[in-house]
């Protein structure tokens, strides 16, 4: 197959072309220069979806979760996407799962369009690519846009905080590690779920998490004047049994109508345009500082390697450095 | 109690008084500006302990691991003090476990520093803050620093990497999300571990382990002219029985003699310096981010929120405006 110029490529996926969304996603993946101004011109055409991140601790069952709330969603004639986050390999770069085989239900559904995404690489960029994927789907014109990550690790976390909707997915029985992963990510969820209550110790998971929230409300301060607080549901489901689902994606719906309503979609959007904006900079600086690696860098790390120079005080003189360059490329 | 200024400190915990290790601690935690200085003649004091990390994913029991090693360390007479991170809270900014009581058998033992760090919140500095605590008990005396982390998350990975020997912990019948998760940091292990092996699938979990290995291996390049390769060896324990720990630690021994007589310990350092140097510099551009959240990022925030700018471009314009301010900043 020819390469087709990425620009190309944005009349087609604005009109639903599946393999223009394809390949526009794979460049968000990767993040070639090339597709800048693409992804820009996505970016700017899109602003329509309900994103919706759904997180949780690994073995919860989102996945299935996922498959099961798409097809429940599509009941409404909706269209729906997917982008799930593999985690990956920091040296291969590739995606271990692959596209969704257990997304099965979906299968052959047009108005379901589901994707798996690798992250970066070991220098990071899970959260650019994945929120520029979303942009895609979005100016393409589906309708919910749903973003699954493992809820563990900053990443992650800053992935499903740039939802509009972030639903943290609880279950029976993980064990100590992993609730107090769980409790880190507890406070971003918009819509709790906890999946395997057909599991004879669901009860007490409902119980404990009801438990956590309630003190938590109680701890909170309360909301600014003229604004409402919305109080996180708590959904029991059980995906293999089709229990709950219904419930899961009517709070979904309440809280979407929530966020218009009250005016809170504004502070929610401000918020995720700042981490957008800050996580830019960050890969822009990655990237420069590859860029840099063997002219100044090398001397800076000499430095630090004989401990005459801190890391920190490193980073600060090669900043310093870049700046002028990068400012001046930028203008002259 | 006083505020004793960082640099004041610094005489102090070189002479290993535990309260002033403890206060330097905290402030490599929350990264306050005063602490700069302190924290940077650590840096330079520091290079002499073997920094070991210790990640598995969730539920794998590595914090008994790491108190067992510890105290069969110490059979040896070496001093030694463990970082554990703890997943915490992106609002709170506090650490959930609190110091861990389940280090009970090393309680009371002078040789044996435990300290739970928080990471610094929902902007990240969890790997700078987490490598100048280890910057800070290193140069305070401590033979072995354990960095004990979740390995999930770019974050946690790339403490790992800032190791000099690096242990990645699996566990029998964690399950498929956790299997794909612990894919992506096998790769980075210079030992292995099979954690729980009084489990009856442990056999199962062991011969999984090594054929994957056996295939990286296999597809492996040849390591470049003169250079060694290290075949990263299996470890099965079974902690509450204390099996296996004399082996791990003997195998993280010979790990760091091989770094030694390799001369890999050379490439180790550069890599972990490299690392290290890119997540001030990224530490330094959020702290920068913040500041300038009033002045110039609202302009760009609302050119985004009309969809007017990508995040991408307007973190472009953001950086060649900081810049300038931070050159003349640094040099005027």
């Amino acid at each position: 197959m020819a390469y087709i110029p990425s620009l190309q490529l944005v009349p087609r996926a604005l009109n639903g072309d599946l393999r223009a969304i394809a390949r526009l996603l794979t460049r968000a993946e990767t993040g070639t220069g090339e597709s800048r101004a693409a992804l820009d011109e996505m970016f700017r055409r899109a602003g329509r979806a309900h994103i919706v991140g759904i997180t949780g601790v690994p073995g919860s069952g989102k996945s299935t979760l996922v498959a099961k709330l798409a097809a429940t969603l599509r009941t409404t004639g909706r269209r729906i996407a997917i982008v799930a986050i593999d985690p990956s390999s920091p040296f291969s770069g590739g995606s271990i799962l692959g596209d969704r085989i257990r997304m099965g239900d979906l299968a052959g559904d047009p108005g379901v369009y589901v994707r798996s995404m690798a992250t970066r690489g070991a220098m990071g960029g899970l959260a650019s690519g994945t929120l520029e994927a979303v942009d895609v789907l979005d100016a393409a014109g589906y309708d919910v846009v749903i973003i699954e990550t493992v809820g563990v690790g900053q990443d992650e976390v800053d992935v499903a905080r740039a939802a509009h909707t972030t639903v943290v997915v609880s279950a029976p029985g993980l064990g100590d590690d992993i609730q107090a992963i769980k409790a880190g990510i507890l406070e971003i969820a918009d819509v709790h779920v906890v999946s395997k209550c057909d599991k004879p110790d669901a009860n007490r998971t409902i119980a404990d998490l009801k438990g956590m929230l309630a003190l938590g409300l109680s701890m909170a301060p309360p909301p600014a004047p003229g604004r409402e607080r919305w109080v996180a549901p708590v959904v029991a489901t059980a995906s293999l049994r089709d229990e709950g689902i219904g419930e899961l994606a009517a709070a979904i719906d309440r809280h979407h109508r929530f966020l218009d309503t009250s005016g809170e979609i504004d502070a929610r959007r401000k918020a995720i345009n700042e981490r957008r904006m800050l996580k830019a900079c960050e890969e822009i600086l990655r990237r420069e500082f590859e860029r840099h690696q063997n002219a100044k860098v090398s001397g800076l790390l000499q430095q630090i390697d004989a401990r005459s120079l801190s890391p920190h005080a490193a980073a600060g003189k090669l900043l310093a450095q870049m700046h002028i360059e990068m400012h001046s490329g930028d203008n002259g």
